[in-house]
């Protein structure tokens, strides 16, 4: 892919999609070099109505796009849902996220659970805490990114460094 | 719901969401006359990287609610998915479907498939050709709509003027 080809440095985004809480961590990536630079939750109440929950993550993960301006997206898959009913609200949550991505030319890298354990700690068996300390490690961080979903959406970040330093190699 | 005060008429959008084929059906409701205005079927190609798909569904049903100019729309609730994989894609077009809605200021009602069935025939065992069959009709058609999701809009915009009837009955 075009999009993958070796620059000096990318500004990667990555993402943990959900409805009440979508998770975000961006990260510079220069050479072999990763440094943190922001991460978050964008939170929709649950008093409000599902396409009103959506406006609101539409709106802030636009303005995270525009004050960080990355060069490229990484978002879980999510083809290990609980139930069919959770994966159509997660669903819906994260269309809205590929099309906001997708309107600001950011080309996007997907990840499974299982991937990002192993981009992390080189095996698939590694538990939360193992990958969240592993953030805090990677990124030079003095304690564990709060909310977990935060710290999620980094080492999803990392994983599309890790993938991304592979080709430069 | 204030949405759902009586008025003289109502445009009624009906949406049957899916990635491939999202089917959109237009209905006018005077006191209890229906009246058809449009159905078609939004399309994307699988060809094409989901992100993008999304951002043509967007741009195909923005410009359908700028031409028909809808009061409200209702769309089929999906709960029933076969499963987990398929749940998530739906989901995802659904997503991007409430989004434009809500932006258009749209108020959403939602059925489900057995909902859809009753209003248009009085009970749960319908099938699909009979739902067909009643969509013709109701809209006094010279032939069933096609393809199968505009059809399946139209019974979606139909149930939804029927709860909006029941209303100022």
């Amino acid at each position: 892919m075009s999009t993958l080809m070796p620059n000096k440095e990318q500004i990667i985004l990555g993402i943990d999609p959900g409805i009440a809480d979508t998770g975000y961590g961006v990260i510079r990536c220069s050479g072999t070099e990763l440094e943190y630079i922001a991460c978050g939750s964008i939170q929709t109440s649950k008093k409000m109505a599902m396409p009103e929950r959506l406006v609101v993550l539409e709106k802030e993960l636009g303005g995270i796009i525009k004050k960080y301006k990355p060069n490229k997206a990484s978002i879980e898959e999510l083809f290990f849902c609980k139930n069919v009913t959770t994966a159509l609200i997660v669903g819906q949550a994260r269309g809205v996220i590929l099309l906001v991505l997708a309107k600001n030319h950011l080309p996007v890298s997907e990840f499974t659970p299982l991937q990002v354990k192993q981009a992390m700690t080189g095996y698939g068996k590694a538990d939360k805490s193992q990958i969240q300390q592993m953030v805090k490690l990677v990124l030079k961080l003095k304690a564990i990114p709060r909310p977990d979903d935060a710290a999620d959406a980094l080492a999803i970040a990392i994983s599309a460094a890790n993938r991304f330093q592979d080709l430069i190699k």
